[in-house]
């Protein structure tokens, strides 16, 4: 759910997963920022986990960088050709 | 499709469709600036219109704002609570 320092990987799982990490980490560290980077459907629900954090958890986090692009995914089985993904990267910073 | 001045409202469809919206509006007047709007699953095609528009067609285009939030959407119907849903905009801006 949560690798390497201050980054959170959103995947399929239900916002609230991916909030407690964000909480945890916040918490346990002093660590002042974290990244959560999706790509594809995720990215709806990395909005989601931003939002939910900031709005119920921790009032004084907010959305200092939010940043899109696209990446290059390998092809899947069958298919002959590399797709393109959409992501987002959204940094929380605690005031 | 495509409402008021410079706003395109992204919904349901495929992303090539609101794409073209986008290229439509910056091509037609001398806007230098379209701002995509989304909620909910639909965050994740207002990235991807962004990200095919500005890297297939108009390369000049940059994504100067992005902000994110939450709305209070009425209860539907057998609900008896409102729902909150996360929103998005992005900012095109041609240089």
């Amino acid at each position: 759910m949560a690798e390497k320092s201050g980054i959170v990987f959103i995947g399929s799982k239900m916002p609230m997963d991916y909030v407690l990490a964000v909480i945890t980490r916040l918490s346990a560290s002093d660590a002042k920022e974290v990244i959560l980077k999706a790509r594809g459907q995720a990215i709806a629900t990395a909005v989601d986990v931003a939002e939910i954090t900031r709005r119920r958890f921790l009032k004084d986090l907010t959305a200092s960088r939010i940043a899109i692009g696209t990446e290059e995914m390998p092809a899947r089985e069958g298919e002959n050709r590399t797709r393109m993904v959409s992501t987002i990267e959204i940094t929380l910073t605690r005031k």
